[in-house]
C-alpha cells in the first residue's frame, strides 16, 4: 500500500494556516464546466461548493485571485501544450469558453490573473501579486485536480506558501486522477480540507 | 473511465522530438533509493534502466543534467515543504543520501543543479542553462514518478519544451502513484516512451 | 575613467548572433511617446529608427514581439512600483497611452506581452514563447534606455539569450540616464549596434 | 536635466518600510574587492560601511541573506555573460574569490545563495525564501551598484518588495556609473538612505 510507505517515511505531516490566506481560484470557466468541451465529473459541484468558502473571504476582506487560462487570438502563443492538448487554443480573451462562471464572477479588486500553463504562477505575476498583499497562505479551490490545482499547489508550496486545497471545491472531469492527485498533494504539497473545514478554521482563529 | 473522456476531449496527442533533446536525471541520490530513508518500490529498476540511456546521451554527445535536492547545512533554507515532508532536510550538501548514485555518477562537464523543491526548474538556473545550449526537447528519467518527476515535467512542457518520459526510467516509492502519475503525465505534459524506444527513436533520426 | 577600469578588467566582449534572433519591442506605447505623460527625450526618434528594423525583421520572417504595461482596470495588482512611479496605473488594457503606437502596430502572428513591470520577462511567459520559437538572440528596440530595455537585457542575459541592443531604436525620457545604460550595457549585457548595423549584420549572415 | 522632466513625471515618490525587512548583502566576496579581478572604486568604504547595517539586523534578529557568484568547477553553466566578462566564470565553489570577505562572514542561519547571474532573485530560490519569512521589506548592501545591484534592486520591486538601497552600503568598482545607478533606482525602484539611516529609521519605528 502506498500509504504504508509514506507514512513509515513521515509524509503527509499538517501545515495550518499562517498569518494570511488568500483563495484562489484556478480556472472555473465556462470551458472547464462543460463536459463537451474540457469539464465533467465533480466539476459542477465543485463550484457550488465554493461559493460558500468565496462568501467567506470576500466578507472576511480576505484577497481574491481568480485565473484564466487565456491564449492570443491568432495563436501566437499557442505552444506545446495546445499541441499535446489541442483543444487549449479555443481558450482566448473574449471566448466564453474562458471566461468565469458566473455564478463565482469576479467583484470589483479580486485580481483575474491569464495563464496559458497549468500552474496559476508560471509566467504571471501571481507571485508578486500575493507578496504585495503580504500572503503567507493559499487556499486553492477551482479545477482540474490534476491538472491547474496540481500544477498550482507544487508552485504554491515551491513559493514557501501554507497551503490547503479545499478538497470539495476542486474537481475533476474524471474521479481517478481527481483522486489520485488529492493523494499525491495531501501526502507532499498540502493540507486537506473541505471548503466548510477551512472557514470554521479560519472564524475560530478569528475568534 | 477516465480514457474514455480523455480521449473524447483530445487529450493525449503526440509531442514528438525536437531538434536537440538534452536528458534531465532527476534526484537518483542515494537517500531516494534506499526505502528506509526516502526510497523504495521500483526505483532501484529505473536507476538500472537509466544506464543505457544515460549512455547514450553520453556517447551521442547531447546534453545531461543531473539534480540533487540539498538544503543549507544549518536549515536556513528548509521551508514548507520540509515541514510536509521532514527527512528531506537531512539532505544537505556532503550528505550521503544526497549524492547521485555511483552508478550514474555525473562526468566532467554535465551540470548537476541544487535544488530545494520539487521541480528541477523552481528557483534554478536549469531553463537558462538549456537556453545556452539550445535545448528544445526534455527527455526525463529519475525519481519519484509522483513527485519531483511530475513537478518538473510540468515545469519543462510549461517552458515550451516538448517533453518525453522515459517510463522505466522513472521510478516511485509506490507503484499507485508511480501508474497515476504516468497517466497524468502522457495525457498532459508528455509523451511516454522507453528508454529504449527513446534511444531507438534517437537513433533512427540521426541516421 | 569608468572605462580603463572596465577594460583592464576584460569588460565588454562581444556576443555576437546566434542562429536565430528575435526583435523584441518593448513599451512604444503612446504614453511613453508623449512628454505629458511619461515619455520626452529622443523616444520619438527611437520610435522612427525602428521602423525599417522591425520591417528588416518582418520581411526576414524572424520572430517580432510586442510588450505593454497593462494594470487591472480597478488597480487590483498595482504594487509598490505603482507607488514609486503613480502614472504608470494609468495604464489599462483599453487606455489610449498603453496602446502599441500606431506606426509600429503588431501584425497578426506577432504576441503582445501584457506587463506590469519593467523586465519584458517578469511575470510573463515570454521565455517560453521564446523556447517554442527556438529563439538563441534578443535584439532590443524600445523604450526606456534607463528602465524597461535595462531590465529587459538583463533578464535577456540572464536567460543565457546573445542581447544586442539596437542604440538608436532605445530612447529615453532624459538623455543622461539614456547614455548611461547604454555604457552600462555594452560592457555587461549586449552588444551595441545601430538598427542599421543590425540588418547589415543579419543580412551578411544570410547571404 | 533628467531631474526636471523625472520629478513633472512625478518619479521618485517614497516607498517607505513594510512589517519585515531583510537585509540582502549582494556579492561582497574577494573577488569583488580586490581591484586586480573585478573590484576597485569606493567598494572598500561600502563593506566597512555595511558592518554596523550588518551588526544591527543581527542584534534586532532580522533576516539576514548573502549571495555569491557560484559557477561549476568545470564550468558546466558558463553561459553569455561569462562570455561578455570572462573573469566571472573563475568565481567557482571554492576559489578565494568567489568566498565573503571575512568581516561580514555569514553566521549561523544567514543563508548564503549561490547565483549565476546579476540579480540575486534569478535562478534563485531568494523570492521563496523571503515569502517563508514573511519579508516584505528588502535593504541592499553589496557589489556593484551598476550590476548586481541594480539588478536586485529591479527584481526586488517586480516582486512587489518595498526595496531600499543603503547607498554608502553599496559600491562599485567606477564612480560615474556607481552615481547614476543610484539616481535610476532612487527614481524608479528604490528609496536611497545611508546605512545609518536605515538604522535609524528601524530604530525609531521599534521604539
Amino acid at each position: 500500500m502506498a500509504d504504508d510507505v509514506y507514512a513509515k517515511q513521515q509524509f503527509g505531516q499538517k501545515i495550518g494556516f499562517g498569518r494570511l490566506p488568500a483563495l484562489l481560484v484556478v480556472d472555473f470557466v465556462n470551458g472547464f464546466t462543460d463536459p463537451d468541451i474540457l469539464g465533467g465529473g465533480n466539476i459542477l459541484d465543485a463550484v457550488e461548493a465554493t461559493k460558500p468558502l468565496l462568501a467567506f473571504f470576500r466578507a472576511a476582506k480576505l484577497p481574491v485571485v481568480f485565473t484564466r487560462i487565456v491564449y492570443a487570438d491568432d495563436g501566437a502563443d499557442a505552444g506545446v501544450w495546445c499541441q499535446k492538448v489541442p483543444r487549449l487554443r479555443d481558450l482566448t480573451e473574449k471566448a466564453h469558453a474562458s471566461q468565469v462562471v458566473d455564478t463565482l464572477a469576479p467583484v470589483e479588486g479580486e485580481l483575474v490573473i491569464r495563464k496559458t500553463q497549468a500552474s496559476a504562477f508560471f509566467g504571471t505575476h501571481l507571485a508578486a501579486h500575493f507578496v504585495g498583499k503580504g500572503v503567507d497562505t493559499v487556499v486553492l479551490a477551482g479545477c482540474t485536480t490534476s491538472g491547474c490545482i496540481r500544477a498550482s499547489a507544487i508552485d504554491a508550496m515551491s513559493m514557501n506558501y501554507r497551503v490547503t486545497v479545499a478538497k470539495d471545491c476542486v474537481g475533476d472531469r474524471a474521479l481517478g486522477p481527481h483522486e489520485a492527485n488529492l493523494f499525491d498533494m495531501g501526502q507532499k504539497y498540502a493540507d486537506l480540507l473541505t471548503g466548510g473545514e477551512v472557514v470554521a478554521a479560519l472564524k475560530a482563529r478569528a475568534a
